[in-house]
């Protein structure tokens, strides 16, 4: 996941990397948007959305920062993917829910 | 939820105006950034992160709509709520999970 | 979903009656196992285990009583679908979320 | 988290021990009822649904075994946990969500 500035808004864009898919296609960098909160306590919660390039699913990651200045940097973050699906009818299992964590690339 | 102009890219921008709230301030409209795919047949699924202006907490939508033309026009979502924590041995509490089904007002 | 006389710990069996799977198998009725709290507002949460029958996958189900004496008596549920992968490199894109709501049947 | 002999349905019972709690009493070792398949790849789904002693919250855990004979046992599990709430109008915020990885205590 690279991001790239975060505004005044706490808003911000980027790019993610996944190693993972259920779709068939090549696994492509796909956009990412989201914003976060601008917590002095380096303590913020953010989600984002990420359009996946290589199929017609998205995701939404939503977490919160720690360990800001000492400790090394962690993103604890719960996901949800949607496919999309043919009607409502199958509406029931278009979502699956997950956890990730993320540590800071030097 | 009041969306502004979707891009060619599929970003969008917004408010979203909740009627419920776990935080003890007064309910705002908040700001909403997500992405959309941009499918031909309207069944495009989505997502969205919201910045509560009331509270440090972020929530993040994705679904997807149904019954572009005919029928009524229907978002079927899930969402989680993410609420700041004080530090990681709390983190395990902090995501809520729910469904929510948004229909357009004239 | 018919449920069997709950016992005086809480503890509950019966058979859960599904009308949508993403199994290929035909569907059949599927044992479930389950505990409540017995307070005696009503308003017990609850929670239980289907061991699906016609596939190799295994639902729960987690949620709460309303409406006891004068309003129609619901349930209001939330529940997660695992699938089983073959190993923990695909255990990410197990597990599906949704929401039921529950009615008595005369 | 102590399971007893599972039965020939996939049937078991026993008790959770946990370390955290929303609740503000004390946390007691607490009921759990189950089901998981019997699959002879040792790969098996399974649910349990956990009746707290110390709180009227309940929780759900579904998952899948990996590793059965010469590696590590390994339990991937995802939870929901479901707040007693007041009224159907607060259901929205009653349930959480999260993941627990359990390994066999020699």
């Amino acid at each position: 996941m690279l991001v790239d500035e975060v505004d005044s808004y706490g808003n911000f864009s980027g790019e993610y990397h996944t190693a993972v898919s259920s779709a068939q296609k090549p696994i492509e960098p796909s956009p990412l948007v989201g914003s976060q909160h601008l917590d002095e306590d380096g303590l913020c919660t953010f989600g984002f959305t990420v359009n996946w390039k290589f199929s017609d699913s998205t995701a939404v990651f939503v977490g919160q920062c720690f360990g800001e200045d000492s400790r090394e940097e962690v993103l604890q973050t719960s996901w949800m993917l949607r496919e999309k699906v043919d009607s409502q009818h199958n509406d029931w299992k278009a979502t699956r829910v997950g956890r990730n964590t993320f540590k800071r690339v030097a």
